[in-house]
């Protein structure tokens, strides 16, 4: 891991570095021109494209801010951080509905609304009906939230915020703001920085008890006041953000080999946030008032569900990590062999 | 496994079987009196001796059946039966509300009701407060139903179909009803046919899926209105019993060595049993009419998590089983070396 070629001289890192930047705005701006052109309501595929590249620039901004000017890329870094988060939500809900209703129909293959609109049907118990009604309000809750979320998104490619957003973009297509000295030092130290945090993060993750199946962590707590469960989840999420950047980070220094433990990794970890998420949601929609209690009994069993799915992403990930052996690479910084 | 002290000269078939019912009707009749004298409220463990005893008993009159007088056997076997599960019923009210308080607890260590009449507390939220009803409810339910199946029990060994179960058992303590032929036979190739059906009932169970960890098939369809769940854990009940028909088998032909690996199945399969009742009330609590939202939330999220331990216990099944090569001894008849 970690590589590079070995034919290739030590080219001056701000060189590299600007010439990375530089691909992944043009990257950003292509795909905001296709944004525009495809009509908001079709653009899915481009707007992955737009937070993609996005990621990518507040990312490699973030490794490797003392080569940059630092004031600029911070204050660039927070405004793609809030252009990401608000094009992610709209994706977000949507992918949220589908995995729940998703459960539900693995739960109840007769009471799972398929499309707008699915009626209950008329002979099926209490059990069904609880289920339906559990979908159906699911639905409703998720396709409106999706649906404002969509309004907010196209208000924020709109408004002044993000032209200067593009701007901002725009210049790094052009000109790399690196600092004068950026020059004489090399890319992999930093790369090797953000490599050593997801290791000591990873080491503080519960790996032995998630490599336990059945452990029964994920619900620990399910049904206290203190939504418990969220403050669990938090470390396995921090340690996600931490396996992009550090996947962003090789990106930049040019390794060429794909490295299939991470991409492992990091969908098990995409696993466990949507999981969390949507139990998270079926939760919020057993808050809902006035609901029946047989709606509720079958939001609780899909909260149960996706608690599970947590949980099973946890050991995933452990079993990935695990399989050749600790960190990614064992402290050894990336790239300095 | 199921092999027989070298040193010892094969004894007469009916000879052997014809002490160990002597010896476990001897126990039951023990117990029995225990019963009687310790008082009807404290008598769990005399209760327990009963039924193992009459377990014992009638796995063998099964097991062995063409060496005993068919039809007495028969009518035996019958009665223990139902005074085996008349008994059962008041310790099984018993195992589950603790099962379910305790997951509770794991759930939601504030709302747990401790003893009788745990109140809820004051300051918690809406999840802390459902949790705490949904146990106040189970309690309720449970020590109701524990409580007429104890009266029931009192009632069964007080009344002449009782007393009659007894007779029947006291005959086997002095003289067992064998066939004129049975001395001639061996007793092993019936204790093998044992071994041979829970093979095949084993091989018939899902194993591989079992074994991978968090497969979701315990709660596959479990908000269908056809009780999909029973179904699915029926063949797993079955090779619970046969499991133990085995055990007690092995006791008959007088296996010296404890096999833990049997045990181990056993005990998974025991709480298999055990999680999926759990589920089943906790399911059933759910259908009490006009019960709050937000308990019948807590009883679908306390309901899963039993589905849950349903599957865990079918994946330690596995695990268990699957250690020393498939099968109790890949169809060789026990004994027969």
């Amino acid at each position: 891991m970690a590589q590079r070629n070995p034919d290739q001289k030590d080219p001056v890192a701000g060189e590299v570095l600007a010439r990375y930047l530089r691909e992944q705005a043009t990257e950003f701006l292509r795909a905001l021109r296709q944004h525009r052109e495809s009509g908001s309501d079709e653009a899915a595929g481009p707007a992955l494209a737009l937070r993609a590249a996005a990621r990518r620039i507040s990312g490699s901004l973030h490794t490797f801010r003392p080569l940059l000017d630092a004031e600029w890329s911070d204050t660039l870094r927070a405004e793609l951080a809030w252009l990401s988060g608000t094009l992610a939500r709209e994706h977000g809900y949507a992918a949220r509905l589908d995995r729940l209703i998703g459960a539900l129909h693995r739960l109840s293959p007769a009471a799972a609304p398929h499309g707008r609109g699915g009626s209950v049907p008329a002979q099926s118990g209490g059990l069904t009906v609880g289920a339906a009604k559990a979908g159906a309000l699911i639905e409703r809750q998720l396709t409106l939230a999706r649906t404002r979320a969509h309004s907010t998104a196209l208000q924020a490619l709109g408004s002044s915020r993000f032209h200067a957003v593009a701007d901002g973009v725009a210049v790094l297509a052009s000109e790399v703001p690196l600092r004068k000295e950026a020059g004489g030092n090399r890319l992999e130290p930093f790369a090797a920085d953000v490599e050593a945090r997801l290791n000591e993060a990873v080491t503080a993750l519960p790996l032995v008890r998630a490599g336990h199946p059945y452990n029964a962590e994920a619900l620990l707590h399910g049904l206290a006041a203190d939504a418990a469960p969220e403050s669990q989840d938090a470390p396995w999420h921090q340690v996600r953000l931490l396996l992009r950047l550090h996947r962003y980070a090789l990106e930049v220094i040019g390794t060429e080999a794909v490295d299939v433990r991470l991409l492992g990794a990091g969908r098990a970890l995409d696993r466990h946030r949507d999981a969390a998420e949507a139990a998270s949601a079926a939760a919020s929609a057993a808050r809902t008032p006035r609901i029946a209690p047989a709606t509720a009994y079958a939001l609780g069993v899909l909260h149960a569900d996706q608690r599970h799915e947590v949980e099973a992403a946890r050991f995933a990930f452990q079993a990935v990590w695990q399989r050749s052996g600790s960190g990614t690479g064992s402290g050894r910084p990336v790239g300095a062999s």
